[in-house]
């Protein structure tokens, strides 16, 4: 009885080593594109772009100049969606998701002028959805009404909302090209040479300003029921919300990839809805030398470890841990951002047995 | 000698009888797409985004929480610029510049989702670039600097910028779909059952609060050099953007097409920038129902008239006029918005002729 009692321990112990190796060593081989694939007229079936979500709000504050009236309705929460179907489609389409004091542009062409992910996907043949986050880019924000209620002195100054603006020195330092402004990690991946390329791209970000919850993760719930069968990639502020989405249902959503995410759902949390979903949460290199990312690391590889230890799907993938090394927090504008696609596209197709 | 002196006051009156009613009587022919060609796979040689313009700006009220810094440097007057070059391209590229309250979104799928004008241009042939205006969707305006020096009281209430939105019922006069929210004018063509398609694509209108002048036409203008030959088709508020680019250079600008412009040059200013460069001024339908754009088409009218008279090959179109009716302010997301396309596209190719 002794001896079955310790091999039931043995075996137990065993097992719990087998599952907690299994998490982490996960392959990520990468089946690349042709170079005639990358470069070949692209056939789109089908491109678009629509709204999901939004309601209908009154204001008496929406203008303080004669041609337009200050009474009246807009509609606000609706989040743009451009998309595109490649002639041959997958079952499996991807929504790809940016990150704080960006907008969807971050997945078009490059600072320096290459292929974005969005139109690595397409030429995958995946159906690609792009999004800008409610309050950003092309969805509304309540800016003119919260405003102009203060212009006119009908809320004192304080009240206004919260708005930032990342500057070049702090995103810098946030997207890990340098530790300090403008130094650089010794060959880190970005095209430094093409900043300009980024730093147009910067919005002020309302994400503050917005009701809570969060409308984007509601919507991005709203877009994965549609689509059935969708792959949610968020990036960075947005890293959290497929998992926040997948908290509102699981309906339609096939994976979630989230790439260094702000944060991860807390591990000590009802990991419940996100065990059912493969997921890879995805970090790029000098991580331990940022006191902003390496706790996130941390946090999330604790999430990671405790959605598996409850049966779950889910991966943490360090870069350089698989000897990529290089990659900053902006990874999908790095050098080698077209290997990175092909990865991700590799795990989704392997990992969701998309064909 | 008499007879000869009348025979010449005849011929001149007769040249001037003429040239004013060719101004007038330009004919408006329209090639369409054949079906195949408008529901065949979309063949795209290459297609991507950039940004055009911006400089740098130091400011320190880019935040007020502590996770980004207030202080530093942000990049502004950038134009956002999505392209898409069809695999056989015409030579003459157009560029599709969305009006007030407005974003790049304008030219995409309807609010009923049909076909936008941008993928008609693309399929007709011609490199299609659609902008978002300085300051508005996807190009960054000023707005967190402006509303922290405010909220941390260093800059007084009065002194916030002056933003708009536009709202539903004022938007439902402007826009021409009928006299007063929500009655309208008969036989209008505006999808009006997907009137919520058109309240989720609008945002705030940070114009005003823009430096002068205007970053967009310069913006443009600089854009028109790179294309060498491009249309610069614009809509109500930007009605005026490609003559103002026009007066900084010709440079690159084969075409002007202006829907129901806001205003046009006035007709007692300069006109030789625009005396070169042939130029459609177009207007649909209830027009003389509008205290807003009656007086506009009337100015537009003289503008066209004293180019004319000038040398000039300005036309001025008011649908009505041959016969197409129902037409709001909103054309390009009209039911007839591809018919309207192919107006357009048969025009810039007979008077440019373009291949």
């Amino acid at each position: 009885m002794k001896i079955n009692f310790y091999a039931t321990r043995l075996l137990i112990l065993m097992s719990s080593i087998f599952i907690a190796y299994s998490a982490y060593s996960q392959s990520y081989p990468i089946t690349p594109l042709s170079n005639s694939a990358l470069k070949a007229p692209l056939v789109i079936n089908k491109q678009g772009s629509f709204f999901i979500g939004g309601h209908d709000v009154a204001s008496d504050t929406l203008s303080t100049i004669p041609a337009f009236g200050a009474k009246g309705t807009i509609t606000l929460d609706q989040m743009y969606v451009a998309y595109q179907i490649p002639f041959k489609a997958k079952s499996t389409s991807v929504v790809l998701v940016h990150g704080c004091c960006l907008t969807g542009k971050t997945w078009e062409s490059t600072p320096d002028n290459r292929m974005g992910w969005s139109e690595y996907f397409i030429r995958r043949g995946f159906p690609t959805y792009v999004i800008d986050q409610v309050g950003r880019g092309r969805s509304a924000v309540n800016s003119a009404s919260q405003i102009n209620a203060v212009k006119t002195s009908q809320v004192s100054p304080e009240k206004l909302p919260t708005v930032i603006a990342a500057s070049h020195e702090g995103a810098w330092q946030i997207f890990r090209f340098g530790a300090v402004y403008p130094e650089t990690f010794e060959n880190q991946r970005f095209p430094i040479f093409a900043e300009r390329g980024l730093w147009q791209q910067m919005v002020a970000d309302w994400n503050l300003a917005l009701d809570e919850p969060n409308a984007t993760p509601i919507a991005l719930s709203a877009l994965s029921k549609e689509l059935k069968k969708t792959v949610l990639i968020s990036h960075s502020e947005s890293g959290i919300f497929p998992f926040n989405s997948a908290k509102i249902s699981n309906d339609g959503i096939a994976g979630i990839i989230s790439i260094e995410p702000a944060a991860c759902p807390p591990a000590d949390s009802d990991l419940t809805p996100y065990i059912k979903i493969p997921s890879l949460v995805m970090f790029g290199d000098f991580v331990d030398q940022s006191t902003r990312w390496a706790p996130r690391l941390k946090a999330c590889r604790e999430f990671v470890n405790k959605v598996n230890a409850q049966g779950g799907k889910a991966e943490l993938l360090v870069l350089p841990e698989i000897g990529i090394n290089g990659n900053t927090h902006m990874m999908m504008q790095d050098n080698n951002s077209i290997e990175l696609a092909a990865l991700l596209s590799t795990w989704i197709e392997n990992r969701l047995s998309v064909k």
